[in-house]
């Protein structure tokens, strides 16, 4: 299972919480395993999951109709689904069903509930809990729904409770570790093989559909493309473009994709040729600062010293000016999860936190450099999930 | 550009705005070229556009700073842009920069506006509209973002906007045509890859890798993978897995990636072998729908009439049960946009409307068959985006 729910019971214990309702991607797929496409794909499609606090009942999904197939795979641990709309499966004469089909079947021959917000408000009834207190995830329902989930449920107390989702997500199961560790090897993949693409003429693009290419054949799906040559490498988002290698430019990856729903986000450089000696020193005081990012974090660590430790590293090793607003933060099936690597940051590190550390450096007119390493807590440390050193590769 | 300004201006009137904000990623990048990257790859990051009525000012995009490289796109038509948070980007001492990096460098020197609900209450005090009647796109703005907007604007009426959007959207501008066109052709020549794959012992994700492969080395990026083979193709967002195809098999594509943010949406079926009579009969049924669905869409005609001629139709040459919700959609920047060709939808054909028509039969047990094309509706007619036929594949 992906949920950590002792540490989602917890959230919901500490706002006083009957139940919370997940309703953002994210959040259903982490409180489920249901995967409703689209969802993920687009804004407004509805999906919902009803968590229950202990011995208040089972949790139950919210599906439309046209996702129950999706619904009823078997990665889907969530056993009680409510459908709603119109939507139609034929199934064949004489035929004998596998698994996965006859449970479609099963959930299609469930009543229409009509739409997400009725379905929710059934479950919500079905588990006595119209006069409770409902966490429910502000960012996925629509505004309407909402109003209308508060007018069918006059008697219950709503509360907007996303953070209880991002508080619970922070420790990562098991499963959860295995994801994104595989995920993060993708992407590490996947610049070697763009850095292999990478010679005089190339262009950024060619460099993007090498990257790409390698995650599609590992298994993962693109989402951060960040690759910029030359000075473009200083543009914090760049997007690749028909721009050409020539030698002495630097190449910046800011990248990763999906592997089973979880992201992947890693940094590193390269460089065409020999580095310039400012390009050699800024790179290596970022490496270093995150080495010494990465040397303290154990649980127990506040994220605000790790943050000072490591900014004020870097400056002692090249770039005295060097500033940043975080330089890290937690991964998941969101790209930023908690916790927050900041000066702000009132997080604290725990054994099981999967996060990424960075040390990026912008300066236009010369180069963007960016070291980003994945790794998960551990109880007496850190557990890397990379297989390249942050070292410039000079190609 | 990509937006509908004589359009969305005119749905602003039917709804007495005085102005609209953009808040959902894909309103964003239609009222003012801005791909504001985090908010599509995450739930949760703002940013938005104001749109005021005309003669009533110019739009301001309002920007995080750490997006600004991307607010600084040459793309990006909107050219007063309002930034939000602390970011750091250094500049090169004695470096000239070039037009984007001297954007960027102008952008940065602008006042940091604090956060995003701050920084859309200037612009809209700029704009003279601390009194007006203001439409918000409901669906990207945190719910909480919307109560401290309407606290900060008491004499303003904020109401909820997302439909004047869809509505602007329907209609789809000269590059918006030129972009889903390049998009569908990417998909088509996706599926072409993916069934040149296609032998006995390959697997759905070996067909998945083709298809998503073809579609990055033509410039898009995957979205929708549905590809199921045999009794699998049945179901509706078939997710590719480790099944391997014999002889017989069908293999059901639903599929489509983005092209420079535009969506593909495109079905096609292909059989290893020999078809049976049935799979054979059910697939001329379904084509002969689609053709008589397309052959009737012109402007002026009613998109649940087509609804009712296309199901008819299939019924009539082979599939006497046939059954659907709807035979097709617009697309653009999202996936399902205006008009929805369902039997109680009012909506009625315009030109340039970029449509999706498809007629999907889902049998468990059996196959699941869909063809779907993306044609532009034209001043008498269509013009289909396809390249490749709809009949079914022997491979």
């Amino acid at each position: 299972m992906l949920i950590n729910s002792t540490r989602l019971f917890a959230g919901m214990q500490e706002h006083r919480l009957d139940a919370i309702v997940a309703t953002m991607p994210e959040n259903v797929t982490y409180a489920s395993g249901f995967w409703a496409m689209s969802q993920w794909i687009r804004r407004g499609p509805q999906a919902y999951v009803l968590t229950p606090a202990p011995a208040l009942g089972e949790p139950v999904v919210i599906a439309s109709s046209g996702l129950i197939d999706l619904a009823a795979d078997p990665d889907v641990w969530v056993k009680e689904i409510l459908r709603f709309g119109k939507f139609v499966i034929e199934r064949a004469p004489d035929a004998k069903l596998d698994v996965h089909d006859s449970r479609i079947a099963e959930l299609m021959a469930q009543d229409d509930e009509s739409d997400a917000v009725d379905a929710l408000v059934k479950a919500i009834k079905m588990r006595g809990l119209r006069r409770a207190r409902i966490g429910v995830d502000e960012i996925g329902i629509l505004p309407q729904y909402w109003d209308r989930l508060a007018e069918a449920l006059p008697d219950a107390t709503l509360v907007r409770a996303a953070d209880v989702f991002r508080y619970a997500r922070a420790v990562k199961t098991a499963e959860e570790i295995r994801r994104l560790r595989r995920s993060a090897v993708i992407a590490d993949l996947s610049i070697q093989s763009a850095l292999a693409a990478a010679r005089e003429g190339a262009t950024e693009m060619d460099l993007a559909r090498a990257f790409h290419s390698r995650t599609i054949a590992e298994g993962g799906l693109p989402v951060l493309g960040c690759i910029g040559v030359g000075t473009r490498s200083a543009m914090t988002n760049v997007q690749p473009s028909e721009r050409k290698l020539v030698r002495g430019d630097v190449i910046r990856f800011d990248v990763g994709g999906r592997y089973r729903h979880y992201r992947a986000d890693i940094a590193r450089n390269g460089v065409l040729g020999e580095p310039s000696r400012k390009l050699a020193q800024y790179h290596r005081a970022i490496c270093i600062g995150l080495e010494r990012a990465i040397g303290m974090i154990r649980p127990g660590v506040r994220a605000a010293d790790v943050f000072e430790a490591c900014v004020e590293t870097v400056r002692r090793e090249g770039i005295g000016h060097y500033q940043r607003s975080h330089v890290g933060h937690g991964i998941g099936l969101d790209g930023y999860d908690a916790p927050n690597i900041a000066p702000s940051s009132a997080d604290i590190f725990e054994e099981g936190m999967v996060i990424c550390v960075e040390t990026p450096y912008y300066e236009m007119g010369f180069a963007g450099l960016q070291v980003e390493d994945t790794l998960v807590v551990t109880r007496d440390g850190v557990e890397s999930f990379m297989m390249s050193g942050t070292e410039l590769r000079v190609v």
